[in-house]
């Protein structure tokens, strides 16, 4: 083999296990998932799992750094394409509100996907960053991304160019965006019926009770 | 000793108990506290602590039901504080994302009180929905309880008369505002810099940023 293909190869292995480890995490968690049910899961050798992952620390850590990262990509994708949209020429200002929740949906419904819903590994994974100092600092590192990107989109608020949150009010207003989601997810595995859709409709009812009488 | 006595002793006991509990599953855990820890931690006997909690389940179900209650205790006494000042002839009417997050922020203050912060429990709990049932239920309940709460702050709106959020989206942004401090929550322990606070300032931020132009 070339380099280049056996690095192919190693990348498309790498990726089947990850997604083995994943829909196994999802289901069960990562306390009553052992390294023999991912194993089984990828329909691989021990010998080849442990070649990429040498402990199930390594797969946890792995498993939920490609989930933050996918939700980044999502969540890149979901914004570039809404700026492009309110800077059309003769486009409609959008409700900063209805913007926000039409991001998070999109990024939601991508973690939702087909079969088991993947967002079940965050409520696994920030109970894990309370023992697992590695892994926090990993998550902490991924949610300050995030934040960041939220603090670009409502400092420059595309959709609507006179109301930006000024630069001084911007990294709560980035927190107070991410919890959001965040408390979605966790609504939705509990109490089983909460959605990016509905999130997106609550925030915009709120923002129109909240808006300053004239 | 007469049987109200014994009653007080007994309910003063099942409160030692799930006080030392809730300190070792704040710092640990559910999965890295044994009966033996929580025994040790209430200074009490084995029989003692067992009369009360016949199994760790137990114990871990009582506890996060009683920090449930007491947010909700929390929250009633905070808004209905502030109904009150609003309802004050005169009072000037107020913010609505400020009254939000000045309920989250009196909320959480409660919950990390002196110590461990007793928040930190939640996120082992939703983690342990995941696989104990009938916990998910019971915390769905209390989810579902707060939800109403907030559903009835949000369309009576008495800071505001004028701005209530209607009927048909008040389920919406019930769930939205929920979403607000579970999120803050995580991001407090994942981050570390996250708090009521931060929240209120953000939500308020994102309010005006978001307020239908005139």
């Amino acid at each position: 083999m070339s380099p280049r293909v056996s690095e192919e190869y190693r990348e498309a292995r790498r990726t089947e296990i990850l997604d083995a480890a994943r829909a196994r995490f999802a289901r069960d968690g990562f306390h009553q998932t052992s390294m023999d049910d991912v194993i089984r899961e990828a329909g691989l050798s021990a010998g080849a799992v442990y070649g990429y992952f040498p402990s199930k620390t390594a797969l946890v850590h792995a498993v939920v750094d490609d989930a933050l990262a996918r939700v980044l990509r999502a969540f890149d994708a979901a914004s570039a394409e809404i700026t492009q949209t309110a800077g059309d020429p003769g486009a409609e200002p959008l409700d900063g509100a209805e913007v926000a929740g039409a991001v998070v949906d999109r990024v939601m419904q991508l973690l939702s996907g087909a079969g088991i819903d993947t967002s079940r590994i965050a409520l696994f994974a920030w109970a894990e960053t309370m023992s697992d100092e590695e892994l926090r600092v990993q998550v902490a590192a991924r949610l300050v991304e995030l934040r960041g990107r939220l603090r670009g989109l409502v400092t420059a608020a595309p959709w609507n160019p006179s109301a930006p949150v000024p630069d001084d009010a911007a990294d709560d207003a980035a927190l107070a965006l991410l919890a959001a989601p965040i408390g979605t997810i966790v609504q939705r595995h509990v109490v089983g019926d909460a959605d990016g859709a509905a999130l997106a409709r609550g925030l915009a009812a709120l923002a129109r009770s909240w808006a300053p009488r004239p």
